[in-house]
């Protein structure tokens, strides 16, 4: 079995003074230091990032990684939007499903700031379907079509969803790497500006700069960190939202995740803890229900319930690094990001949001409006 | 072992009444029907593309391709300049090592001729390294750096570079599928103009259109045609040409030859057909040594020579398809092209080019200016 031995983050923010390889670079030598371990040892790379190409001109990073680490080994760049990152995630654990003895960096990574929101706006559109993007459909555009269906028929109002951005800016301020650490009110949110109706700024999550690394291996020598990969799960779906049949929870999450399940032998019941996507507040809710958490239909009762908030919670506990909405959303690095959250939780390192006696995690990792899910779950 | 069983690739040009996904979806249905496959049937997709991000605004193509081919399987898309193709490949033959009685497909695509040459060129350059970018290094300048070192070093002149032109031209003209079926004299290519001293126009590969797909398994039910994987290797190495010891080879291609022949437990004599990246001519030379089948310093000797050209050759024959030279160059497609005139040689059905009674194949697919590099040994 593979097994997560490390992980690193740089600060998550508008970080204007570094680049994007200066980040990659600050979180490799992160996690390589902090576990005694020199590149000489990496016997692949995986890099989740999705704009480098659009917003600079940057491609080809197996070839940059390989100037900047002083290695000759096999690096693959993987780009699946939002999802990036949880599919260089998945392909190093195939690579370690393949191969005996091995050590991997899972590296994820984005530099979205330097640019005007139109740009960076622009490039994101990308991940949507052409005719969606050419009928003017946003990003927040796409989920507030699948919060009018969802609040529309179970009944819920904008309140409902707001606690989510109330829970995870808490979380937020408890995580010294997340882009904003303060809290906000359920009024700071309701009286914020729309964006897409009923999506206002503080139900989506910020533009972000970021990297983080992994050390991932099947060696079996002893490590002092270790956490197990018990399944890691992709499946895709339609990209354009008028070819499904529903808007009530993504088709792609629901098949990742009964295969993830499966393969894990695990119950929704037994998850401690879960790094969920939520890039605007309905995507938490929706996420809950087809990951089996959560009742269909009772998400937003239970949202306002703040049943999975830290300190709240008398189980599961949703998003301790803040999730996308405030410990930001550099879109390659969130999937990593989001393992590493666990991994820190598994392994006891979560400071004071640590969960108690947390030994199963999960994580769900989205690309576009779920076109691609990545669904892991790990064991401490 | 894993076997491919299937190769369809469209025409490779200037397609500009057929899209990316058009491209993508006529080499895929190809494929499929040839072989009596449907798509629920296929249990990964790997895709390797470079330029619709940057050129198109066209990312997340695992979520496009769901809804093309209507499957929610895993869709991987990766991206490495030019090798993206051999990537995908590679990372495809990875899924099989580790999971049994799989079947793939491995797509390489790319729409390059819709753009002004000045932003073809340009997104190409985001493959280089961003201090070569800047001070107006081009690729055929990155070439014409190794081919003035080359060709000063060993005492060789263009009309040795010309004779690779003149071969992969030939050769082109046997492939109906190529870009360029014409073939050119010596007096042409030394007469053509230059592009960056001492390449010339006649040097240099195109900018194309085109897709390609193939069928790959270890699914052990027997097929029709089947040639198995004897080895897939990547090595890495540093982009930019002044951090290189010399610019007489490509360092990645050798790691990566050296992995290739160890694993597949061959010989460089035992090869009978090999598709080279002949992005420029210099590059099929320093490929051959590289590899091992010519001497270093013969390359132009040998070139001249025409040694490994069709019904001339009495043992490997180089570039059957026309290379990148003539069959044309999309990019993504061109790994995938590789293997697949490869697969057609070994399974004698590469028609009036067919090698006699080919059995070992190899194809050398390489990113930038050799940043990265993917070797395949294939046998029929």
């Amino acid at each position: 079995m593979s097994s997560i031995i490390g992980y690193y983050s740089t600060q998550f923010g508008e970080l204007w003074k570094k680049s994007l390889f200066d980040l990659v670079k600050e979180s490799v030598e992160g996690v390589l230091k902090e576990n005694y371990i020199e590149m000489k040892q990496i016997d692949a790379i995986f890099f989740g990032n999705m704009l480098s190409g659009v917003l600079e001109n940057n491609l080809h990073s197996s070839a940059k990684l390989s100037e900047i680490f002083h290695t000759n080994v096999s690096i693959f760049r993987v780009e699946a939007a939002c999802a990036s990152g949880g599919m260089a995630f998945h392909l190093a654990k195939q690579y370690l499903d393949a191969y005996s003895n091995k050590t991997v960096l899972v590296i994820g990574a984005e530099k979205m700031t330097d640019y005007s929101p139109e740009e960076t706006t622009d490039a994101l559109a990308a991940a949507a379907s052409e005719e969606e993007q050419n009928a003017g459909l946003t990003f927040p555009g796409l989920y507030a079509l699948m919060a009018q269906a969802y609040c529309e028929r179970y009944h819920y109002t904008e309140e409902h969803l707001a606690h989510i951005a109330f829970k995870n800016h808490y979380h937020g301020s408890l995580n010294e790497k997340a882009h904003f650490k303060n809290k906000i009110t359920i009024e700071q949110i309701l009286k914020s500006a729309y964006v897409a109706h009923p999506l206002k700024v503080l139900d989506c999550s910020p533009i972000s700069d970021g990297a983080a690394a992994l050390l991932v291996t099947n060696d079996s020598k002893k490590t002092k960190h270790k956490v197990e990969i018990l399944s890691s799960e992709v499946a895709t779906d339609v990209i354009s939202l008028k070819n499904r049949k529903d808007l009530l929870g993504l088709k792609s999450v629901r098949i990742a995740t009964q295969k993830a399940y499966l393969q894990a032998r695990i119950k929704p019941d037994q998850v401690d803890v879960a790094e969920l996507h939520d890039c605007f507040t309905i995507a938490e809710i929706l996420a809950m229900e087809d990951l089996g958490f959560w009742k269909k239909g009772s998400g937003g009762k239970m949202a306002k319930e703040l049943v999975t908030m830290h300190g709240k919670s008398k189980k599961l506990v949703v998003n301790t690094s803040g999730g996308l909405k405030a410990a930001g959303h550099p879109v390659g690095a969130t999937g990593v990001k989001q393992i590493g959250e666990i991994f820190l939780q598994l392994t006891n390192q979560a400071s004071t949001r640590q969960v108690k006696s947390a030994e199963i995690g999960l994580t769900h990792n989205v690309g576009g409006s779920g076109g691609t899910a990545v669904i892991t779950i790990l064991r401490g």
